[in-house]
């Protein structure tokens, strides 16, 4: 069964308090080296049947409008799948 | 600067209520075709200098123990990185 990733992470000029606060919690556990900490969301999305150039299209539309804050949040979008079904996308 | 990508996403036994929000919502959207939706989180670390075995070995550490509940969540760490780094991990 062919799988989508659709990872949406807030844009690079936009503040993370999420990811702020995790790299603030580093040093206190003994972690160093670590300069930067970004805090996104990752979607897996299972699909029935083949994985076509259309279903990609839709995936990246709604990406755009259901997945993710196009304002503040950029995505991408990945396929996940066994070799078979990645051939069928070709 | 290389960067280390941890992605952490509920296990499979475990309910998933933002997940199947999603998936609730995209046929009344106007997407079909899709038969399950996980939402997990993707951590984007970056690092200054080289990585070595050892920083990704405190990464896992990381993941376990401040990035992901291991009750309810798996992770996976994935480097991100320039071609230079990734032989320098090598």
């Amino acid at each position: 069964m062919p799988r989508v990733v659709v990872d949406v992470m807030p844009k690079p000029e936009i503040l993370d308090p999420q990811g702020k606060a995790v790299l603030g919690a580093l040093p206190r556990l003994g972690f160093s080296g670590i300069t930067d900490v970004r805090q996104g969301k990752r979607f897996e999305l299972e699909f029935e049947g083949e994985l076509t150039e259309e279903t990609l299209a839709e995936v990246r539309k709604m990406a755009e409008t259901l997945l993710s804050n196009p304002v503040i949040e950029d995505f991408t979008v990945s396929v996940e799948t066994p070799v078979a079904a990645v051939e069928a996308v070709e």
